[in-house]
């Protein structure tokens, strides 16, 4: 392949990944509980999907403590956060999904390398 | 079927369909643009499920009109009603989700008739 | 509350689990290799919903072995199967997901006690 | 943006609005009642998402002729096509999103332009 194909399609993959984590998650039922065995199927999920190198996926405690009153809450968009990086026949791409408060958006950026 | 048994059945359908719609479609992107038709859809499928003889989903309008700067959102829990009617051998049951704004929490309930 | 009614609204709170089950994770990536977190990390979502007292999901392992070229497949219907007891007021209520081959269906019932 | 940048980063889009259409809709109760107002819905969301210019998604049809007994079935991957094209300042990617019964994947794949 050549290097800039390698290039996008690594972009591409990256882009996939964090996709599918937002969409599949968002609105599970979480809380202090069941925060980090949630982060670690998450991963587990986007590891078996191909190109992937490594994933880290963060829910943000802070977030967990004042939910409803009913001790738990779903998944919401500002508490989630992920990391994923793919290879692609040696090219590189990382995905970051990271919540921005001003935009009040689950932003999604490319880190390429 | 015992007239007992129909009413818990028709409970526990109605509570089927609340379930799965709200976990269906939280996370789903929606602006005043697609809301319609969201709800349109969410219907429709709410109407291919057993037992199922009425249903009505809404989109609250209001919490769409200040969402992040990128002129749409991710459905979440305080937007979204629902009404479902069922109805198994005879024997009716509401189910209803509400947004419930002093409990943070997107309440289900059973009305029986 | 009166008997009858509460021995309905066990039902109805079954049936929302089995519902939010069911459309929250099918779709989720997944292998022999994370099957039991998956199990894990729905179990711990549903025990965190209201008035459950019990729950146990099962992935279908033989219907693992033999999935797409990539090693991976997405959870489906047939590949899924829960038993969730709930309890409200004293009353208890079992639903059951189970995947019914005949029907094509992943059918849920019922078991009032 | 350089040049290989803003390809880069298209490719990165168009892969997010593939998984993230793929992973929020499949599970949704479907038959050929509603698979044009679902296609109609599933576009219009990913129409909000930023840089989009272009979306098609198709549910096959002939998929739909023999589901279960209950005359409808959830969204699966083989039965789910879609094409997006997005743009970022002035560089274009495709992404297209087909099952591939060989390998009985839904296949995403980038098309450059």
């Amino acid at each position: 392949m050549a290097g800039e194909e390698k290039d996008r399609k690594a972009a591409f993959e990256a882009g996939i990944k964090l996709g599918a984590l937002f969409h599949q998650f968002i609105g599970v039922p979480v809380s202090e509980k069941n925060a980090e065995i949630l982060e670690k199927a998450m991963e587990s999920c986007v590891k078996l999907q191909p190109f992937v190198v490594e994933v880290e996926v963060r829910i943000d405690r802070e977030k967990l403590k004042s939910v409803s009153d009913m001790g738990y809450t779903s998944l919401s968009p500002d508490m989630l956060a992920a990391r994923v990086v793919v290879e692609v026949d040696g090219s590189k791409a990382e995905g970051i999904l990271e919540w921005n408060d001003e935009m009040k958006y689950p932003l999604m950026r490319l880190v390429c390398r």
